[in-house]
């Protein structure tokens, strides 16, 4: 039993391959870049899974992720990256100053897809908060600016094992993990 | 001589009849859906055009533009259309407040392609700068809140007959017509 992911984030090769372990499921890695379309994460996702399970001719997976702030219509979303590299954080706090409704998620989606078969997505939440300004060294992008209902530390303030006990991404590595083994 | 030109926007297709017309190229229009990759507008409009020109098989051109913010480091670009949907203008003027350089462009980018034949891209550009508070009910999206430099009137108080006269979608436009009418 095994799956292709496609990923130039050796952070996330590392999350996943932990997770896949425990599955018995083989993990093997190729990093080639893909179609990343204009949409919401699942047909990000949708469509890079399909493109590249056809060009390598073997079941692949994707992965997509993004902040999603209820008050700001969630925004950024599909666009995280981009909006990191531009405005960033200061760009969120100065979005959210006097906003009372601090409701947020972090959102991933795993795409899977293999030769002739229609892609699957399989989806992974952590609901939370933005908080007021920026807290913590830890994690990267958007993490110092989230507090997850779980903790009351933000995503920026706890380690990277910490935060992949209970992160979107594990979630959604996990869901997938579970469909794939009982298929 | 003739093109196909990719929208579903009746705006566009109006403004680019009335460039075609004096240049002498016929224009067809064909309202079908492709894929948008995320990235920036050349690489959006150079995907879009091939992709439609292969399911085609025949020349077309698709158009992308945006709002381009220089200390926002560029934001919102080509994610112009999911800004605005989403934190809108008031997002903008909020990201803005006490930013003293405010120049910004419009820029629109034509993307041509033909059967075997690599697309090729056309840029047109207004340079101004982002206003105080939103002026005008002329327009749409981002336009009464840009100061065109020739101008000091904002895209939202002129008629869009007056703003077609200049705008970077004409200029786009008129850039492939002089290309393809002597290709």
């Amino acid at each position: 039993m095994k799956v292709t992911f496609i990923t130039g984030n050796q952070h996330k090769l590392k999350e996943a391959e932990n997770i896949f372990q425990k599955f018995g499921i083989k993990l093997k890695h190729v990093n080639i870049g893909y179609p990343e379309l204009q949409g919401n994460l699942e047909e990000v996702a949708k469509y890079g899974a399909k493109h590249v399970a056809k060009r390598l001719e073997e079941p692949v997976i994707v992965e997509d992720a993004g902040l999603f702030i209820k008050a700001l219509d969630w925004f950024p979303g599909p666009y995280s990256a981009y909006v990191q590299d531009t405005i960033g954080n200061e760009g969120i706090l100065k979005l959210m100053k006097n906003v009372e409704d601090r409701y947020a998620e972090f959102r991933s989606v795993i795409g899977y897809s293999a030769p002739n078969v229609e892609p699957k997505i399989f989806l992974g939440t952590v609901k939370g908060h933005i908080s007021k300004e920026e807290k913590g060294n830890c994690g990267f992008a958007f993490d110092p600016l989230f507090y997850p209902s779980e903790n009351n530390k933000t995503f920026g303030e706890i380690s990277t094992y910490e935060k992949n006990e209970f992160s979107h991404r594990r979630r959604s590595l996990e869901h997938f993990c579970n469909w794939y083994k009982n298929k």
